[in-house]
């Protein structure tokens, strides 16, 4: 029998680091060569183990330890990255689940089944249509909305899949892989600064917030920067600089945040009041009632804005996804894990969307831990996460997972 | 002995511009066959009167009626214009011109010499440099700073005007031409809407004002839009909406002009936290102290903001020109000329340049009359004046070239 070796998972981290990434970071893309390079070698690791493999048919890979049960816990994450990524993000959940998986086969047979996936496609770099295995799992893709998208070089998304042997067409079925899911269970880096500005290693992640997605277009007048006294003007970027400002309170308010990542001024030269000024507008809460309230005053602020400075403004949407919350069991277990590991949790809603959420909306009982990031950077080669808070997260993932398969088999019996 | 014709000149205006524009406006861009065109247009027109005309060593055009004495006033006016521009700018003044030379010149020799002059390339919009004629007369030019100017075909400024006979290398020569010169009078519609605003349909204009254009750049941090919370980001764009609504306020503390033209984002996408933010300022004003103390507040402030907001702030100087104040004794010739023409008057600042800022280099007395521009527009198809307003202002051009005369020649006496 067999315990689990956290510090093993650091070394096959870092032996997939040499693998797949080069001097500018991880390059795992999905549905290239070195993607099925790190697929191959996690495949053969794999095989050393008493699990079954399988392919489905949206190109998720599943290892499965079959249990006293068919009923069965997940474990998923994905080992595509972003080009010139990190050595973390979506391989950490990989290798800490394989990890779990070895000490759980060492045991013997589990009460329940147990499954690792690598979701295919999580980070839609290539096609930027993300969470593309899981959301076929949760039947939430719609094949027709991705299926022309193309690459930089032109190559359709369709083409590049059925290069990996999968048809987009078919892909829909993978989720008859959630039949017999009772639970699904991820660690992922924070990919944010909260836990190391306070000091943990760890943290229980509540769900993955909703997102407000707009464009705003202030409407003014162009006029000579020379000619035109202020009060003659209509200023179409006072309604984004005052708006901008105000968002920022609004988030404060709210306990939300709220990101203007983008402005354009038209015509954009120096000699000329701004015309036309476009922000975007980003707003995430996990509480769909102050999601709303958030994005409410916003647009009751612009409108008043646009009134005081004489101009028009119109809102665009541009996406727009619903709180998704974790399971309330699985947040108690996942922070007495946390706690039996580290000695201290904090609860904290995620970000960044994950394949978590897929399984959310697949109606699977979903639960994500969070392990710190350092200086709260990812998609970028500097990620990274200290050795000694990897090897916690290993351990409170295979907590996790006991006391989910505990869970799961004590709800059949 | 003709009276003057203010209709005249507003059908000679709708002859031009039948001649030399289309559908999209006026197309007499400096160095192009058009503008050559309207010169020759306009050369038939000068060889009717009994002035000698000559085109100096920049290729400005000088019609020259001859006075008792060779002291000179100077009526100018550039026959150039943007691509698709108006009808009126820079060739009104030459027209207005022309019209009172015709009366002048019928009334036999006048007590002082009178010149017509048509600056070459006024607008600068073949090569980015404006006041190109004017400039080589006051010796400003730099023909070092220009020679290599390309258009947008790739050709050379040096080679654009060798084509039409004007050598850079002597351009400076022109300067001679001011050898007699004792005033400067010029016409100009104000392409601003402070005269419409007012309901005046002329006013007497102050000096072309100072500017100073800067460009500033906040630095912060990018940040993912979901994982960063509100006071762990350090985002640049607070600096540029804080200091742009500031601006705002320093102009009219000090009855100046600020504009922030043009703002750009990085990465600027919907996604990040901006972390670097870029933002143009342009600040007018006649008074040098003035125009110092709005710079000095618009840095001290963007300093402030930098540290409230952890971001960094650095200014880089775009372009900078002194107020250049009019001459007080014809600013007394031109209100009296505009309050005799149309009963009310009003003392403006120009906050576009004009050849006139030029002469003022140069140390002539200068004047500027300005007429109502219809929407503050111009530099566009749509820019107007009422023919009304055309024809008073070509009567106070008149007025103001009686009065001018009569002093230079009691300075002699």
């Amino acid at each position: 029998m067999s315990t689990l070796n956290p510090q093993r998972t650091i070394e096959e981290l870092k032996d997939l680091r040499a693998l797949t990434g080069d001097a500018d970071g991880a390059q795992r893309v999905a549905w290239t060569d070195t993607w099925a390079k790190a697929r191959a070698w996690l495949r053969k690791k794999l095989e050393e183990l008493p699990v079954s493999i399988e392919t489905d048919e949206a190109g998720n890979v599943w290892a499965t330890l079959k249990g006293e049960s068919d009923d069965a816990v997940l474990i998923g994450g994905h080992m595509d990255s972003v080009p010139n990524g990190g050595w973390l993000d979506g391989c950490l959940n990989v290798l800490a689940g394989l990890e779990v998986l070895r000490r759980l086969a060492s045991e013997g047979k589990p009460p329940v089944t147990v499954r690792l996936v690598d979701w295919a496609d999580e980070e839609g770099a290539r096609f930027g249509r993300s969470l593309l295995g899981s959301s076929a799992a949760s039947g939430t893709l719609n094949p027709d909305e991705v299926r022309d998208l193309k690459d930089k070089d032109g190559i359709r998304l369709e083409d590049a899949l059925a290069n990996f042997d999968v048809s987009l067409d078919m892909a829909l079925e993978a989720h008859q892989q959630l039949r017999t899911a009772k639970a699904y269970l991820e660690l992922h880096i924070e990919q944010g600064p909260v836990l190391e500005s306070m000091g943990l290693p760890l943290g229980v992640v509540l769900g993955t917030v909703g997102v407000e997605r707009h464009g705003i277009r202030f409407t003014g007048q162009a006029a000579h920067s020379g000619s035109t006294p202020m009060d003659k003007r209509k200023d179409a970027l006072g309604g984004v600089s005052k708006l901008h400002l105000e968002i920022r309170e609004i988030a404060k308010r709210h306990h939300g945040v709220c990101t203007v990542g983008r402005v354009e001024t038209k015509p954009g030269i120096v000699t000329s009041v701004v015309a036309d000024a476009y922000m975007t507008l980003d707003q995430r809460h996990l509480d769909p009632a102050e999601l709303a309230a958030m994005l409410q005053e916003a647009k009751d602020y612009s409108e008043q804005v646009a009134k005081d400075e004489h101009i028009g403004v119109e809102w665009s949407k541009l996406w727009q996804i619903q709180p998704l919350p974790f399971d309330p069991q699985l947040i108690e277990f996942c922070e007495q894990a946390i706690l039996e590991t580290a000695g201290v949790s904090h609860r904290l809603p995620s970000g960044p969307l994950h394949d978590a959420a897929e399984m959310v909306r697949a109606g699977v009982p979903t639960i994500m831990i969070f392990v710190q990031s350092l200086y709260g950077i990812s998609h970028n080669k500097i990620e990274d996460t200290k050795e000694e808070h990897i090897a916690q997260s290993v351990e409170a993932l295979d907590r996790l997972t006991t006391k989910t398969i505990d869970w799961i088999a004590s709800k059949r019996a």
